[in-house]
């Protein structure tokens, strides 16, 4: 029997680390999203999946929240004096992912071999899968129009109001092979959506129809983190995106989103005030400390999310 | 007025180099072969262009022939770690250069135009030109089958025998734009093959039409330097690939191969002997020092060159 976690990128990526140290690989599949995906400068770069092999594989820049640790920098700089764009940075170690990514698309291999064999090149055991091998590119509805997704989030500094996203593709992708496998294999146990950006790192996820229906079955407990913490979010936009689309951030919106698909919702110690309205949602919450700096505070939440889900832990060294 | 210099690589580019001292950016275009080009990676590189930008721009890295001078190697490391094909070697700064092109031409614009703006941008003021905005593609046929021209010469290292070359869409294709203005306005005054493989590297040029008919006016000389001293190339496979095109590695041979284009060859002392046979071919023959070590060498090579095509140096600095 199989957990399944869905995840973006930064934060999802640290409850996903932690559930790695306590299952072993072939307990965890971990989803990721692939709507933040593109096309820059020929080379296809998936941030996301970037993101959570990179720190499953121990090579991740804690500073930045993407790329690897340590990088250097000599073709950003060859490339900016060559007058092209550097908006979106690249480090030498991590452009060779994207070629390698490129070479084998271009050759035919679908994503989720291309992730496969990246995370066990960087020494990834557990299975990271793209939620989908087909293409799926969340669009961000903004006065200044349509914008694609990189565009706005890196470019813009998500400075345009969001009005609204799209997530192009979605509605006609399947989930990934390994993942659709173990739901008719009936694998599944429990689904955890870790702690990433509910608008738009886990919507177009679960805007995937195979995926949005598994998550509806009432059978397997889905048990979430909330990304606000006393009605911030640690990293990212998602508070701003939150309050511009007119809803107030806090954890009970949180549970109100994810109300048809959670069923057990772990909120910090600072939101413990909105317990008894998240609970009136058909919700149960655990209050608890959402906040992951350390490795051992990965862990010990990821521990919780386990326990709450009613899954053993294995003995990992 | 101004004045053609057609080239591929390393031993082509050190006679461009020369000729740049001597001709202001206005009296000098220079068309490069492009059969060399290949999609790598999902990178479009040109290799002979790269050579002679990076060689104008005094960025060559000298000891390769290829790539930018101290350019670095995390990329190249990080993709072995990948599984990644690592024969043909990118250093970090020569990568920006791939990517830049990728991403214009993917953008729409002509091979032309790019090289310009990266030209340019290197710091290149005289005319660098792919022969032809239209693909070529040389393919080496071998006893191993038809090989595409890097697999050939970098991969396998020129070891399989060759029976032949074709430059795929070389027929269809017609001169890099700036090339043809030329050609209309009657600007070029003369016309300088250099030193590259007259077989791999001078030959997809003149497969281009209208090159070829160009070239074969009888108005607008044509001086060549043999790029075969004592029976040797200097460097690079052409002395090996003209015995097994069942050739005779000669300066002699190089001036049948050319002798209904070129009016005048420079020759090594070394092949002073083949005088009076090259001139019963009906091309003139110049005897002079042709290896290029020095910056002195090309700049004087360079300068004998456009005295006996009868050309005007300009004063530069």
């Amino acid at each position: 029997m199989t957990v399944l976690a869905i995840t973006g990128g930064v934060g999802g990526s640290k409850l996903a680390l932690g559930l790695s140290k306590l299952l072993s690989p072939d307990r965890l599949i971990i989803a990721v999203n692939t709507g933040d995906d593109f096309t820059h400068l020929g080379l296809r770069v998936c941030p996301d999946l970037d993101t959570v092999m990179y720190t499953l594989a121990g090579m991740e820049n804690p500073e930045t929240g993407w790329g690897v640790a340590c990088d250097t920098w000599e073709t950003m700089s060859a490339l900016e004096a060559l007058g092209g764009p550097t908006w979106f940075r690249l480090g030498n170690r991590d452009i060779a992912t994207h070629l390698e990514r490129t070479r084998r698309l271009a050759a035919g291999e679908p994503l989720s071999k291309v992730t496969a064999h990246l995370a066990r090149s960087c020494g990834v055991k557990h299975r990271i899968v793209p939620a989908s091998d087909q293409n799926i590119s969340t669009v961000v509805e903004t006065p200044l129009g349509q914008l694609p997704f990189q565009k706005y989030f890196v470019e813009l500094g998500c400075k345009p109001t969001v009005q609204g996203f799209q997530f192009v593709g979605a509605e006609n992708a399947r989930p990934a092979p390994a993942l659709q496998t173990c739901f008719d294999k009936g694998e599944i146990e429990a689904v955890i959506i870790c702690p990433s950006n509910p608008y738009v790192s886990i919507a177009p996820i679960i805007a995937i129809p195979g995926i949005r229906a598994f998550l509806r079955k009432p059978e397997v407990p889905v048990v979430s983190v909330s990304p606000i913490v006393g009605g911030k979010a640690l990293k990212g936009p998602t508070a701003k995106i939150m309050r511009e689309l007119g809803i107030q951030p806090s954890s009970l919106a949180i549970a109100e989103h994810y109300s048809d698909i959670v069923s057990k919702l772990f909120i910090d110690v600072a939101d413990e005030n909105q317990v008894e309205q998240i609970a009136s949602l058909g919700v149960e919450t655990t209050v608890s400390r959402t906040v992951m700096t350390t490795i051992a505070d990965k862990t010990r939440l990821a521990r919780d999310v386990l326990v709450q889900a009613g899954i053993n832990i294995d003995q990992i060294d």
